[in-house]
């Protein structure tokens, strides 16, 4: 793990800009400091120009001047006697400052850095990784690495990459970008093997002054890339990250991402409910969703979820349509594809027909379809079905399984894949592919799925499906979720928004701002509550109004479901009295109406320092409490989208009228939510959190029976 | 969807035992019947014996008597002279009979039939099949197929495989089985091409007279096998199942399966909540766990758990040691494993310090472990760690994640891969494995991994590390989780054991089996009532007691929170009156004491048809219920497992002294649940759900507060 990446406490170091980014990634003139044949690292390195085709000029520089790789040296990059536009260096970390100022005396001012031991290797390391840093600024120079492999530019043959290039490698549209050298270079090789064909592919390792962002910013304009696969360990910079996941919405390329490590989330702000309701990593999994951005748990997903949409582009609305060769293999999607959550619509009646007249009399049409064996002869049997289903309405993406080899004996399989490349190609836009039965691709089969001509190909049910879940939520997230302009306004936050509210003030400034609060009064003494209860009307439940309380019932300031004025006398001495013992500043008590038999949800809001703030949903009470039972979205949220995190609850069929209960009107709930939201994020960073607890639902009765504000302290420095 | 295989509701065929399979497994002769050089089958299929090196006699017929793959044939079996052990027939569905009768009439009494069209296609199809099975009996013949490609029995060279053979095909200790021809030759093709060897591979395809567990049965005493690798949609015959899963259990030889489709399981009895907390899946999920037999979801999870556990064995107690070249892979390893629950325990000092004596400057010792990329050229770097993580005792299994491919370029990548397997192979009898970075084998990173004798390779940590925590998990309930002898004696049914029995003999009967029940009285009148309610003590519940009435809140029937005896008085009158209004036979009320402040728990054992008692517990109360929190296990359970199942809860924090509760006696609640569940289990098939609602639960206080026994009506044929 580089620890580096994960808990840097180094402050940002201001971004270089595209424009130096992609002069970076496109040298025409390129040194190599520290040549020499006795280096695996320089033989690798100066391999690579002549492996990807590098027609720009190289040069190397020897300390000895000793020739290298065939070629004559300098002692200098001063002696080149030309421009060079970047240096790649492959000297010992202690002559890395010399090897810099020298490539800069020469008038470079971009470089790759091979070496390791700096802000990975503990303090020492990363003591010499912040001069590195300040000589970098100093020398103007923009830094890929150290510890990071660099980089490869497929599209522009300029590779600046310093260690093993995976042979062949196949150029085409998926960026691969990570924080780890040899983490990259297994996703290159990895897209050659199934043929996934790549932009670029880059290393960014420590990330001296140029990270992950500064590079996903550049290539998300090039029109040779149409998707960006990465390897992250820590996003530095949110604000950034969701700037550039929204330009790639806006130009239908998807962002894949692996996000590993530890979170790096500052401890969190735990005062409330709402606090231990969400987990750290709840927080970056819904920042990634809200902005379109596609999370992935492994490597191979990664790749194959890439390569896919690589081949798609955004799906049309609809589910998957699978034919396959084996029956059992079928039951395999069928199981998995329901698991994943990928729609697998009845074929229209017209699919049905067509495939029917084509097909031997006893095959059962339904979705995913068995050619069945006996298919594997037949031309019609095998192309009729595939174009029909393809054609069918419900259907976004047409799959198909099949052989899982080929045969070492020439047989009727080259006549087999030219079918089905021709049913798969005759479907039209829609997305097509061949889904193998397991991952792994013959190099015969690959030959002869090539000949063919089979459009696409993701070895393995297993990851195929989980890439074809990623493609339609994207596409679906693209087509009905991308937010429009939603940009807050300037924070708003109200003068006296200073440490904990208490209840009273809380309730006013919720219903001050258009959400539906509980009939409730504050009084001074036992005489105006009874009047207050009288008024509001029976039962009510009488809590005490102190400043800085927060778990009112905890100290004994709560009395519930009073139902005579007595009760209420009672309760006002009772609460005031435990309230005083326990040191509070009792300002009062709150009288309010009690509400039984409906549903109570817990509503919060937190703000994350890097991600901002996230709303989280659950249902109320101790025992949903230790049931864990919630969902978080990253603000904004909309109605349609609070209107998900409550279909999401495992409680949810409580507001669905479960045994008896009234059902909620969900319209209502979720419209509350989304406005409990906006005014959380119109306050800015001053506000820590904001809660309701409980949100009380009964049918179209929806009310705030208690809340929580609390605000940064006006003297604490205010978190991002 | 092979339907048949799903739905069939034939007759179950008496089994033809051990040795029929054994001998039809290993032929001395055979017939290839319908051989003809114009068939692709033919061609195959006489091709395979070439392949798979058949050393026995092999003898062609051809209805007309044409030479086919350069040899004469004849025209019957008859016509062949001498005796032969096993027909493979090609021939069309209509000329089936014929040739089976041809062949028994030549003495041969075991046939594979490729054919398809029977029992999947339709109604014609299964009168087709039944017709079949009717033949076979009257010849005695058994059957491999029709419509699953037949066997290939590679450790004695014998091959029945009607379809394409992947070449190469490696001979081990994996046997592959299937209910799929395709499936399993895909199975066999992926094992080859990840290295694992086979020791037979076999599609029993419709199972005419001859089902998975036949074959299973006899390859587990095969000394040959080690793992048996299961595709499955459906297993006939729970009780033939778990035999066979039990003697595996004795040899040390897992099973691991794929089990897809549909549930085969009759509808359920839902007429208690139980019955609604358990879902169809589940309980052949917890079947397969409790007889000790891994569960997979894809066919890469089920060849990569089987060839780890073919190479491991049983692993000792412990965690995953793992080195790797990558940080970046290492950040991914680690949060795989969490996820997937596999332990990575600290090093010891002892370890820790070895591997220091041998690193750079700058290395972190931690698990997993970064080699750092320095460490490629070395081989003291390379080694020494390796075996110091071996040794270390707290790591059952030691993994190395290494260089994703081979490059092209002869280089030190060879010197590195021996400098790998000698650490690897150094650490004695802890099992050893070399997990690649991601799902692919270069065909030369194969050839270098063999000529240094790299041990074990599982390509990609996603697939490694799922079969990694299979592994552990098997080892594990090998060690200490295989039942001992618990046959449950005869059915020890109640005599008046029919229909619904009211609460009061319910908890007679539970009291009776030394089972806590809550202080209670069943009384016929209102001073009866209220007198019971004195002795017991307040607050009191009343509860009407009628025949047939299960739930009996919801039609009035229960008052709770009484506190005096007038409030008992009236709600005698009020609950009768309500009962007898729904019509109900009213034989007065239960009063029983009130318990408050707890945690309601709610238990019940339902029957399954085919898989026999299941036990689920959850939580009380409705919102649990709407949140479906609940554990199932299929009975015998033992304390130890009603432990596990009380952690696996998501409201398990309730138990355990959530926010003030008391915190539950753990092991008195598992003692009660493991009574319960054998109560349950002695009542034989007659029983269709017992359930207690609630079972109240407050620190060493553990009570039944309701009960529901369920018998078979005396009438009704009672399930299996």
């Amino acid at each position: 793990m580089t620890a580096s990446r994960l808990f840097s406490q180094d402050p940002p170091v201001p971004r270089l800009g595209r424009e130096r980014v992609r002069a970076l990634l496109t040298p025409r003139s390129v040194v190599l400091v520290g040549a020499s044949d006795r280096s695996e690292w320089s033989v690798m390195t100066f391999g690579a120009f002549a492996q990807f085709g590098y027609e720009g000029r190289l040069h190397l520089v020897n300390r000895r001047g000793a020739s290298a790789h065939g070629r004559s040296t300098v002692t200098s990059c001063t002696d080149i006697g030309e421009p060079v536009d970047l240096a790649i260096l492959l000297v010992s970390n202690e002559a890395t400052a010399d090897a810099l100022k020298d490539a800069a005396d020469a008038g470079i001012h971009a470089a790759v850095l091979l070496g390791s031991g700096f802000a990975e290797a503990g303090q020492d390391g990363q003591t010499a990784q912040r001069q590195l840093a300040e000589l970098a600024r100093d020398l103007d120079m923009a830094i890929v690495g150290p510890n990071g492999h660099g980089f490869a530019n497929l599209v522009d043959r300029a590779p600046g990459w310093t260690a093993f290039a995976p042979d062949p490698v196949l150029t085409g549209p998926v960026a691969l970008l990570g924080q780890s050298g040899s983490v990259t270079l297994t996703m290159a090789d990895f897209a050659a093997k199934h043929a996934i064909g790549i932009s670029h592919m880059i290393g960014t390792g420590n990330e001296v002054n140029l990270d992950l962002l500064d590079f996903m910013d550049c290539l998300v304009e090039d029109e040779r890339v149409r998707v960006l696969a990465v390897f992250a360990e820590s996003i530095r910079d949110p604000g950034f990250f969701r700037e550039i996941a929204a330009r790639t919405a806006e130009l239908a390329k998807p962002i894949v991402i692996l996000k590993v490590g530890a979170s790096e989330l500052a401890a969190r702000l735990a005062l409330t409910h709402t606090g231990a309701l969400v987990g750290n990593d709840d927080v970056i999994d819904r920042a990634m969703a809200a902005a379109g951005v596609i999370r992935v748990s492994s490597l191979e997903e990664l790749i194959f979820t890439a390569g896919l949409l690589a081949h798609t582009g955004p799906l049309p609305e609809g589910g998957l349509g699978l034919a396959g060769m084996s029956g059992g293999i079928n039951d395999v999607v069928a199981d998995r594809a329901a698991a994943l959550g990928i729609p697998m619509p009845e074929f229209a009646d017209s699919t049905k027909a067509h495939i029917r007249a084509h097909m031997a009399q006893f095959a059962t049409v339904q979705n995913p379809f068995d050619l069945t064996g006996g298919a594997s002869m037949n031309q019609d049997r095998q192309i009729e079905p595939l174009l029909a289903i393809g054609r069918d309405p419900g259907v976004a993406l047409l799959a198909y399984s099949g052989l899982p080899f080929a045969p070492s004996r020439p047989g009727p399989v080259s006549e087999y894949y030219r079918w089905i490349a021709e049913g798969l190609r005759g479907v039209g836009r829609r997305g097509v592919l061949l889904l193998n039965m397991v991952g792994t691709i013959d190099p015969r089969q690959h030959a002869l799925l090539e000949a063919a001509g089979v459009p696409h190909t993701v070895p393995g049910v297993e990851y195929g499906l989980q890439a074809i879940s990623h493609a339609m939520w994207w596409s679906g997230w693209l087509r009905e979720d991308r937010p429009g302009d939603l940009a807050a306004g300037p924070p708003q936050a109200p003068p006296d928004a200073v440490g904990v509210w208490p209840e009273a003030r809380a309730l006013t400034f919720l219903q001050e701002h258009g959400l539906p609060v509980v009939p409730w009064r504050l009084v001074a003494d036992g005489a105006q509550a009874v009047a207050a209860a009288e008024q509001i009307g029976f039962p009510v439940a009488v809590k005490v109004a102190a400043d800085g309380v927060i778990h009112k019932s905890e100290l004994g300031g709560v009395a519930l479901g009073l139902r005579t004025g007595a009760e209420v006398l009672d309760a006002f001495e009772r609460v005031t009295r435990a309230a005083h013992a326990s040191g509070a500043e009792v300002r009062g008590v709150v009288v309010a109406a009690m509400r039984e038999g409906g549903v109570e949800l817990i509503a919060g809001v937190v703000r994350d320092p890097q991600w901002g703030p996230a709303l989280a949903v659950g249902l109320g009470g101790t025992q949903a409490e230790a049931l864990r039972d919630r969902s978080v979205r990253t603000l904004p949220v909309t109605e349609r989208e609070a209107g998900r995190m409550l279909a999401e609850l495992r409680g949810y069929p409580l507001l669905c009228g479960f045994r008896g209960l009234a059902a909620a009107d969900l319209g209502l709930v979720s419209a509350t939510l989304a406005r409990f939201g906006r005014l959380a994020s119109a306050q800015g960073p001053s506000l820590r959190s904001m809660e309701i607890n409980p949100l009380y639902v009964a049918g179209d009765r929806v009310e705030i029976l208690d809340a929580v504000l609390v605000w940064a302290d006006a003297e604490a420095p205010q978190a991002g």
